[in-house]
């Protein structure tokens, strides 16, 4: 197979990181005969500081250009201490999504059972725990019309929704679900919100087409309680694009860490594979970031986007014999871990090359 | 003192769960010497039924009228379910905070030493949680404009915030952290929206004026991953209408339950004390619902509404008793709690009461 591959690593340990996603990918093709080229575009804050801008036009142009794009991270401390900055590097990412078409962002709940004591949850309230995010990523309150008065005393944003956009979104969970164990929950606040409103009126429609699936309606309240009680009950969740954003980040904790949680955005085009960890400024350039996301997220690119599953399989494979065999970054280990079993980026991202090869 | 309740049952268990709370205040008169006046008033789904309205006028009131409130739930799922109801019991409570001006919800997280098995949090990372927080009640996208295209192809919703709104319920929180351990967590997703960038703004000049208390700046998905992670770094923590309701939710298995967790709204005005906890249809009428949330909203009302620390102790002492003996509710009793000690509603309110006494 001859795919194109962008690597875009962002900013802090985004670029750590996204080499071990790169060489688990070089790794692959070398194993099972493919050619995968690759190619490196900036974004975010290192994009600011290189040309002014959070995406430049000539990453944007790659982007589409390419056959998939493996994402590090985004954000630095600077801008998020300054309200009033009108360049962030966020815009980077919001744009990207956006002019990908981007709208489906799939955050899988993986829990290997090496981790189990890695979670503040109880290791008998994490068993079994399987968890597939639908997050819709091109809409909401994201996207929507922002003010702020001339005073500084008055600001907005719009949160909106139209009903494709929901449509297109429960399809694709719908359509998953039924690959899995045909359940299904909706996220919204309709108790309160139109937008939600309008979500359940959609869910509720398209439910309609796949009546072997069992559909559950949550409100987000209800739902970030849940996660944390019962974390079992859930399947496939299906959420707006601020509901989703928190409650995949609170779920990251029953896979003991944001460093272990890959995510695909999926739409009309080019694939997104990212962590969905955070650029994590304090601990960049150190060899403490947790390469494992960024190498599940090349796990991901296989199967999704290229269709590799059997590769897909044995990447995650890799990660679960080096968990297996007891090696650790700092983010995963606990009081139990052996001092000479807690690596630095590149010794884990070796580990499982190892394990790859 | 004399004093004049308004009582508010509300929907589902909201009417069982009340009564409790009800009688801890009276209990408290009586070994007080107290005179508290009470009358009750109808609203949400209860109220729809009777006059068409969520918040008839006579309640609106009778609220304006009384020294504090005690309130129990709203809703019902007839509405949830309906997406193009006109009429919600949840307008009732969302006017009546507007009409009241209770623009800061308090939500203590109490842990009690008893409950810590009863939470699917590990007891090492519960205990020493004390968190209490500040969620803004009168503003966000809840009580922005709301649209719906003719066709239902469309809607939205206002996030928005006015400066003036941001500061006074930021002054409450600093004053709050000033009393406690001089440490404020203040929560926003400020690099995605122009309202939390006002609140941050707001909340840094607010900051000067307090040099005394250390403040930390928190993105939204951020905080329900580290809520999970690491409770106890937490202290004093303020956010936005919507992110606190998602949170408070969520803290809420820090306390174990629920049907643990008492709330004050407060703001110019007379004062509203409820549960966190919801109307739970599934459980109403048959008396299984926790008590003590309400219960413990009436310890609030003491010390929050009418300056009767003493009183407030002793409400709070007598549920620790409770615990303490052994006395649950099915949802905080656990795999060792003997089926004797397994109380329902009344029961469990009678304990208290015991204590009380
Ligand atoms: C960096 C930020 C804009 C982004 C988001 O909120 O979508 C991030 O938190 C994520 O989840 O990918
Ligand atoms: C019932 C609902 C409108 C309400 C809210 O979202 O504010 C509830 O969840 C709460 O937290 O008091």
């Amino acid at each position: 197979m001859n795919k194109n591959i962008l690597i875009i690593p962002g900013d802090g340990i985004g670029q750590e990181v996204t080499t071990w996603g790169k060489q688990v990918l070089e790794t692959v093709a070398a194993k099972y005969g493919h050619e995968f080229r690759f190619d490196e575009a900036i974004m975010g804050h290192t994009a600011i500081e290189a040309t002014g801008s959070p995406l430049p036009d000539e990453t944007l142009e790659k982007a589409k250009a390419s056959d998939a794009i493996l994402f590090g991270a985004i954000g630095h401390a600077k801008y998020d201490n300054d309200p009033s900055a009108k360049v962030r590097p966020e815009q980077g990412l919001l744009k990207i999504r956006k002019e990908l078409g981007l709208y489906a962002n799939l955050r899988p709940i993986l829990l290997f059972d090496e981790l189990l004591e890695a979670s503040s949850l109880k290791p008998e309230v994490l068993r079994g725990t399987d968890i597939l995010f639908f997050r819709e990523l091109t809409g909401d309150v994201y996207f929507g019309e922002k003010t702020r008065s001339e005073d500084n005393t008055f600001a907005s944003d719009l949160m909106n929704y139209h009903r494709y956009e929901v449509e297109r979104i429960a399809r694709k969970a719908y359509e998953a679900a039924r690959t899995r164990n045909k359940k299904l929950c909706s996220v919204d606040k309709a108790n309160v919100l139109e937008t939600s409103r309008l979500w359940r009126d959609v869910v509720q429609e398209i439910a309609r087409e796949y009546p072997d699936v069992e559909t559950e309606h949550m409100f987000i309240d209800n739902a970030a309680m849940q996660l944390v009680k019962n974390p079992k009950k859930f399947d496939v969740v299906l959420t707006a694009n601020l509901f989703g954003d928190i409650l995949t980040d609170e779920a990251s904790q029953i896979a003991g860490s944001m460093g272990m949680l890959a995510s695909a955005s999926i739409g009309d085009g080019t694939g997104f594979f990212e962590p969905i960890h955070g650029s994590a400024h304090d601990i960049a350039g150190q060899n403490k970031a947790n390469p494992l996301a960024s190498i599940l997220s090349a796990a991901l690119m296989l199967d999704i986007a290229f269709g590799l599953q059997e590769e897909a399989k044995v990447v995650t494979q890799a990660v679960a014999d080096t968990l297996k065999a007891g090696w650790r970054t700092g983010d995963i280990a606990n009081a139990e871990t052996p001092l000479t079993h807690v690596l630095g980026t590149n010794e884990m991202g070796a580990k499982v090359l190892e394990y790859l090869r």
